[in-house]
């Protein structure tokens, strides 16, 4: 399992060690009680090695598993329907003589076990403990956009863990891990392949593939993972030469229903497909003149049976556009495409839809379809992997992002119909419901290539479990549980989380507008590389001013598309929101903003200070020295060197861009390159 | 050998139709004499055989070859050593009962067929004919930038001929058929691999290689073409694992003192070495603390005893500048670097400089390294792949350029110390000089992906044979043995091909400024793509102005590395010539041109005469469906429709660039998009 040959940051938040003072305290003493029959669930079995790795590495102390109620004291786990508990949910009550962790389900067992170590690892007295706990969101789900060559699109954090050379990898022992530190924050779904479907991937679904996937399936389903696939949606064309892959067409439905029918029979647990289409050049339903929601109720058909999802991506834009057209706007895209479909996918069909309208940028407004689809299944999904977002050599802590996104009020129900009660299911009573996240992990060493971008994926878990959560407690829990509880470390990395978003925007592209990255690998400054090319990503720059006219007076249309008061509220340049003011407006460089400020000199200004903050975050860190595990300690001064240096490349890029643009001098007189 | 199951794209200018009634006008019988003892020269059977083919096809004539003198008319070919005639030159000279083909060496027979062979072609009446040709520059060279797995770095025309999927093609018919071409033109040398030498290409001076590469050597040697390859400097570390490269190392010299003994054993002919050190990233003498004269010197060493010789690129700039810094200039670079090594290479090594200082740009000026080496062997290297150029999806005859090139005066030696007076060795009298071109070909159809691209290849070996043609005799000759001796196209293709490198400077980046393209694959226009990447390729626009000041009063001093007067011709703005003013100055956008019009204006205006142009060439392409083949008529007429799209794009991206720039309309008020 996770010797302790393995280092300390390959154990994440999931790191063991012995706390010789703490293990005098446990006072439950050296058993686990579980009934029999409960022994055999796979589930219950991963909870009890964990909590067995835990009092062995935690406390020295060897547990037994025992299955007639001890007298002394003790741990005991209970599976029952009758707590009322939902699925995943878990009370755990220390009492006399011991310390209960009950559920509806093995998988509220698993998460109690995990709970149960969390709360030992942090210090927090078990004596007199109540916690009930229960998942606000139904799905749970981590994306991978892993090949079967092993690369992976958009990682930054070394190879698949599933794959190489085009055949599953065999040794199961990192995905175990893998599947341990996901369950561990509430994980239950998983798609484990990219979904651009290439030619090996299409085979996915065949005997080719099938037997090696079920074994990764297997070691999903033993954390209480559902495993999904990624599908081709010309596979009947690619796989077996079907005239095409109309989604009305006899002969495809039966292709596809006997597929899922072997499919099922190999990976009984399988969750379903994760579909791609008609976006960037994939296949698609509009091929066939068909809609989305023709498309997407075929597969859903022929899962149906089986308990099977269909969950169908709404990031559906044309990638050909013509710079010169003005009127067309990327933006709408996602809105325009779906809105009308509401109410004609089957139940087992899910949206699932970025959090904003363009592409995980570091700044945007939410996408209007939460709150504009109502009969609809729809889950969130956010981008773990930093892609325009530092691709994880930069520190950017995206949970306060998505915190914003989730508090988001779309008014759809009048105030307080926010983003996290529509994925939560709570505002509409749709079914099928939660949040994705496109996951930052490879086979580095620390899985997520720098250290400290597993704060990151730790965060998206706990926000999927509980969206109420503040960034700042889940920074808190994160770094206690990697680093440990000293003051000033916890004081230090905090700090450095949860302003790590804000340092980012403001060094990079401040104010909504998005884009300004090399063409391709997207990191690093290039102003005007997306600024005349078919993506629908412009910024507009001109000698005058800066920013996409939305709104409705004169420019695309696209606040339309949200509810009021939040459509005035981005219509007017006024009360447009300062942080997405370029999003929203095209606006002159000399612009006053509510502080006074000139738009520009705001430019020039964040752009210094960020720089500046993370000079501030590297001095900090180096304050940690001797603090904390020194291979992490390393990791991170050497990630942050990289950030300093490549926030100085975008304050000089972006800030001469400007000044080369207006001939307008920073009113500081700081250095500008002319 | 080249059957007529292929099109008559395929054979280029070497397409043989038979003519009805010039077959009745031939004088001298069908009888080829040849002395016995030559008939074993390998190049004498290649002539023999391509009159042989000659004849049939355009004559329907089967020719004898007869070792006895004929009474009758023949074509007579003899080699001595009397005739006095340079190395690959030739007499033809038609008598009474003959037309004698003679000269001083094998290859002096074969360039003397094809001679024959086109002025039969162009109709040029053979009686009374008395022809002398001789190559003015001894190295007419070819440089294939192919790798071993197929691909061709900055090819646009298939994948490579000599490679596939790491090995070497073993079916030889088609490198064949590309010697006669490139042997008809009187190309004599050709390295077959790319400069970056990668991992498998390393192991080509390996027994791994060597067998198959020798068998090309060959095919090329029965065409008069020496076969070179290129080597990775690194190559005694990377193959034998020796501790360095460092070419004053006793045991690196003495490994490729046996390396070339091996080589050379298995392939006696062989050129000799093409490399590209310390640039690009690629292992050089540096590394070490040694000059690239002691770099070039050891292998030159090591090759000397078989006649080899070492050609060196001077392509040797930083590609890590920090854009910040306004005193590195990459146009400097290969000047600097090599200037004063002048005199320190042994007289088998050849220095290799590019045309201009950047890199093959639609206009730059003049390396000064021309004038400036003195002492050192040179060959000048052009790029016929259209790389910056229109990646042959744009018509861009190239030989306008390279003409100015050739023409132009160093003032090396006072008045008339013209660039082709220096690679033809007769102003310094270096040993070893002439042309290289980066070649176009790969194994498309029509050999360079649009048939007009051909005109490049064509022109390149005409100019290396003698650099006295002008474009329009070159053209002249191109059009009329690939598509006929019709007026017509004579005259809409040459009036096509002639305007066309104008044409596309035009409508991309004109008066010098250079790349504005898109990072990497360097196809279509991104302004602002490299203005802040390592490269060293900035144009500097800003609100006021544009251009690179390169003087040596307010610049980076480029200017100083020419020689009078031309370095006080560029220092100054009003001398310098208008094509080259942003490579020279940074230049107000209202600054008034000679012809009174603004910088700015002029922009505005050849991009829209460009587009134009482009679609006057569409125009007269299509009056010649019907009088040409309908496959080269068909592919350039696709060809046409692409570049005319792409020229627009061009234009548009361009005048919307410097209106955003600038907010200055167009004085004709076309449109420019904001």
């Amino acid at each position: 399992m996770n010797g302790n040959e393995k280092s300390k940051m390959y154990h994440c938040w999931l790191d063991y060690q012995l706390h010789k003072k703490q293990s005098k305290e446990w006072i439950y003493g050296n058993q686990i009680y579980c009934a029999e029959d409960l022994l055999k669930e796979g589930v219950i079995q991963s909870a009890i090695d964990e909590l067995k790795l835990f009092f062995l590495q935690h406390f020295d102390l060897s547990m037994d598993v025992v299955t007639k109620r001890p007298v002394q004291a003790h741990i005991a786990l209970d599976v029952a329907e009758t707590y009322g508990l939902k699925e995943g949910a878990y009370e755990m009550v220390a009492e006399d003589n011991q310390l209960l962790i009950h559920a509806d389900s093995c998988n509220g067992i698993l998460y109690g076990a995990f709970g149960l170590i969390q709360v030992i690892k942090r210090q927090i007295p078990v004596q007199g403990l109540k916690i009930k706990e229960e998942p606000i969101n139904k799905i749970r789900m981590i994306n991978h956009w892993d090949n079967s060559d092993g690369s992976i699109e958009r990682g930054y954090a070394g190879k698949s863990i599933f794959y190489h050379n085009n055949e599953i990898i065999q040794d199961m022992g990192r995905i175990k891990d893998y599947a341990r530190l996901l369950a561990s924050v509430g994980i239950n779904s998983i798609c484990i392949n990219n979904v651009n479907v290439h030619h090996y991937e299409t085979q996915f679904i065949t005997d080719i593939y099938l037997k090696d996937i079920a074994r990764i399936a297997k070691v999903f389903e033993t954390y209480g993972i559902r495993l999904f696939l990624s599908v081709n949606f010309a596979a009947p064309i690619s796989l077996d030469h079907l005239e095409n892959a109309d989604p009305l067409n006899t002969e495809v439905r039966e292709w596809w229903r006997k597929t899922a029918e072997h499919i099922y029979k190999v990976i009984p647990n399988l969750g379903g497909f994760l579909v791609k289409a008609d976006s960037e050049n994939r296949p698609g339903p509009f091929t066939y003149g068909r809609t989305h929601a023709e498309g997407a109720n075929m597969l859903a058909d022929a899962v149906r049976a089986y308990g099977g999802l269909v969950i169908w991506r709404c990031f559906v834009y044309n990638c050909h556009v013509d710079w010169r057209d003005r009127t067309t706007d990327r933006a709408r895209a996602a809105y325009d495409h779906f809105i009308d479909l509401d109410g004609q996918f089957n139940d087992n069909v899910i949206l699932q839809i970025k959090n904003g309208p363009m592409d995980f940028q570091i700044r945007e407004p939410l996408s209007p379809l939460f709150g504009g689809l109502k009969n609809t299944n729809q889950i969130l999904e956010f981008q773990i992997t930093q892609e325009y977002t530092g691709q994880q050599k930069h520190i950017c802590f995206l949970v306060p992002m998505w915190k914003e996104c989730l508090d988001f009020d779309t008014y759809a129900k009048g105030e307080n119909s926010r983003i996290k009660d529509i994925v939560s299911g709570n505002l509409f009573g749709n079914k099928e419901t939660g949040i994705a996240g496109v996951v930052n992990i490879g086979d580095s060493e620390c899985w997520s290539g720098n250290p400290m971008a597993a704060a990151n994926l730790y965060g998206f878990g706990r926000l999927c479990w509980n969206p109420h959560l503040s960034s700042k407690e889940i920074a808190d829990e994160w770094i206690s549980l990697t680093l440990g509880s000293d003051k000033k470390v916890r004081e230090v990395v905090s700090k450095i989380l949860l302003t790590s978003r804000k340092t980012y925007e403001d060094y990079t592209v401040p104010l909504g507008i998005g884009w300004m990255v090399n063409v391709g690998h997207h990191y690093g400054p290039n102003i005007e590389g997306y600024e005349y090319s078919p993506w629908g990503t412009y910024h507009y720059a001109d000698y005058k001013g800066i920013g996409v006219d939305r709104t409705m007076e004169t420019g695309t249309g696209y606040v339309r598309q949200y509810l009021e008061p939040n459509r005035s509220l981005y219509e007017n340049i006024k009360t447009c929101p300062e942080e997405l003011l370029l999003f929203f407006h095209h606006v002159a460089y000399d612009y006053e903003l509510k502080d006074g400020r000139t738009l520009l000199q705001y430019i020039y200004d964040v752009h210094f200070e960020g720089v500046e903050q993370v000079s501030s975050y590297q001095k900090a860190w180096k304050s940690l020295n001797g603090s904390i595990d020194q291979d992490f300690y390393n990791a991170v001064n050497e990630g942050l060197e990289i950030q300093l240096k490549d926030a100085k490349e975008w304050r000089d890029v972006v800030n001469t861009y400007f000044y080369r643009k207006t001939g307008i001098r920073d009113s500081k007189n700081r250095k500008i390159y002319e």
